[in-house]
């Protein structure tokens, strides 16, 4: 079986795992127990963790607030920054592409009279930081746009961004979780107030996360009780999976250009097999600043999910953007066809029937993209076949042609 | 090392571990991937998670909602039901002595607009089900009482503070976060809306947690994104975290006739030797209906912070009530001397320093606890001998009679 889907989850790595193993039954206390020997071993547990998750983002410890995954550390950024600043403002300025874990606390905020710019991006999926200053007003309270996109690649230019917030005085909150262990980060040279982080997109553990949140910078506690992380996030703290996150963020920051040199190579070579190779096809995101080791697209006639099953069948395991989406199918209609992100950067609804993202890992190698590459020719001629708009194109009636 | 501090934390059962291991690096699959093998494995195993957490608490599958532990899910079973039944009236019935995580979620809504009646207890701890059913008014949106106590051990009679939540139709969560993998709990039995379990109490990860909620209810979702966990909470599932807790669940359905025996067994040794043995000691809670394997007290003259600080030298580690409650210190002045549970059993502030709460678990011997007794006279001795107002007392000076 090959697994291109990094972008929904990555296996844990098995160093981590091993880094992990003594927080379960051996050192086991809880870190606020600060009264006897197991209480104090967790905590400094914990403060060493802290410490590999902020050097790994040029972060000060006391910067780093563990969660228990990016969507929690998204809607504390979101919800927690303008719960505590309620004299910062009440609009919001978006990118149109993120997640569903930073559209749905802005809905909720829509509800509670926030008014919320949703700035569109370019056919790649970039937003342009000039739009972002075009949209502020005089009580733009927050900017938040992602790092980089997890369905279509694409990398925004999040320190450009980060100049009008900079100069408007606007928090600027980023999510980096499509980011996170591959695309090198540093807080200051992005510019940004707040950044999330997952750990489970990074050879890390699901079930923890973290928020980055710049000196000076104010939230309001969304998860209420016993006032841990400084009083930011309460609950006992997760110590195996942070321990985790922390030893993935080493990992990270010691294999980059490892990493980024394969996913390169690997991300080029089925690049250009499909851009030479496969008719109908259609690539989506931006072709150089992008996520490596990511490829997407699209291929005309072509139901997406089909192609996922098809490439399933074959051993190879990919996805149709964000594996989040999947459960809102049924709850929002709209997201049965073209996927938010499709639409912004304007594939057509009506035409597309579903896209397809290979994300690759630090772990795949050249043979597994040889080996898609042998198995795509038949399924892509198997599902021309079965497809009816194709069976029109045959017959002179080009279904795209209305 | 001697750990009696299972109320703070438990080590994870190697059963446990053995049983998360596959999830990390083998079945890694994201949950909401339908799409492929990995996903689809994953899928499977968070469904037969569910159905053993389920299964440990006579609940249905589709009752049980994960969470990242016992605080998130008192924040999303208080803060969750008023916002999702805004009709359902502003005032909510509690006990006193609540943990944090349901006391800061209360707090909140009393900022929001409201009414929090809080209900006494008896010198045990004992919430009278009668005062319960007194505080109801025409507007009672919610009741919630605490399952049982981790500082004094005390064990509520939630069956009959269920009876007037049902005779007036409202909603009644218990906090179960204390009584998890100890008390046998059936949610019928209970009659409970919801219920709060905490995994990393009864020897499974930390970092997960669940909360019951009877069908028919209705939540309002805290995490928002994509809509995991039916709706009720976003967020890519901690997988490993999860089949750790039903492991965990399974094996204290399983061994619970002989964790209850051994643990009463311990309880009573200790709690004679005690009663026997140390003058000026004071147990806490209610002295049948507690925690099996819980012993609280505190000894007039002495502070309860020195007598854990030399049990600790001495290699137990024992707790002053609530872990959670260390990182107060300094954020609310009352909590350096009695805590609210204190308080609110009538220990005088003006003569008690700190309670002591020992909370033994499954692994613990008797041997051990014969540790402890042969340990504790000569720390008390010790303790006295340097407490300015035992000095007091000696010269015939009683500082316990203003």
């Amino acid at each position: 079986m090959i697994y291109f889907d990094h972008q929904s989850t990555t296996p844990v790595d098995p160093r981590v795992v091993e880094a992990m193993l003594p927080y379960f039954s051996g050192t086991y206390g809880n870190p606020s127990s600060h009264i006897h020997a197991q209480g104090v071993a967790a905590g400094e547990a914990l403060d060493n963790a802290r410490l590999s998750v902020a050097s790994s983002i040029g972060a000060k410890p006391e910067e780093v607030i563990f969660t228990s995954g990016a969507t929690e550390a998204n809607n504390l950024a979101i919800k927690g920054f303008v719960e505590a600043n309620a004299d910062r403002g009440k609009h919001i300025i978006a990118s149109a592409i993120e997640h569903y874990s930073v559209l749905a606390p802005l809905r909720s905020l829509q509800s509670r009279g926030f008014e919320v710019t949703y700035v569109g991006c370019d056919k790649y999926g970039m937003v342009d930081p000039v739009d972002v200053g075009k949209a502020l007003k005089h009580d733009t309270a927050m900017i938040t746009v992602q790092a980089a996109n997890p369905e279509i690649g694409t990398i925004q230019r999040i320190q450009d961004i980060a100049l009008f917030a900079r100069k408007h005085d606007v928090y600027f909150h980023t999510d980096a979780a499509a980011a996170s262990g591959i695309v090198p980060i540093d807080v200051d040279v992005l510019g940004v107030d707040s950044l999330t982080l997952s750990s489970h997109n990074m050879y890390g553990p699901k079930g923890v996360g973290a928020l980055y949140l710049r000196t000076g910078n104010r939230l309001s506690c969304q998860i209420v009780g016993g006032m841990q992380e400084s009083g930011y996030r309460s609950g006992t703290e997760n110590l195996p999976g942070i321990v985790g996150m922390a030893k993935a963020c080493d990992l990270a920051k010691a294999e980059a250009s490892t990493r980024i040199e394969l996913l390169k190579n690997l991300q080029i070579k089925l690049w250009d097999w499909l851009a030479n190779n496969v008719e109908y096809l259609e690539f989506t995101g931006h072709p150089m600043y992008r996520i490596p080791g990511h490829v997407s697209f699209w291929v005309k006639f072509i139901e997406g999910e089909s192609l996922l099953l098809m490439l399933n069948m074959k051993g190879i395991m990919c996805s149709s953007g964000s594996a989040c989406s999947s459960n809102l199918r049924g709850h929002d209609e709209e997201d049965l066809a073209a996927s938010h992100v499709l639409t912004a950067v304007g594939v057509p609804a009506e035409f597309c029937s579903g896209s397809l993202t290979v994300s690759m890992g630090k772990d795949n190698t050249e043979d597994e993209v040889d080996y898609m590459i042998s198995a795509l020719p038949s399924i892509i001629e198997r599902l021309l076949a079965m497809s009816p708009l194709y069976a029109d194109k045959l017959k002179g009636k080009d279904p795209y042609s209305k």
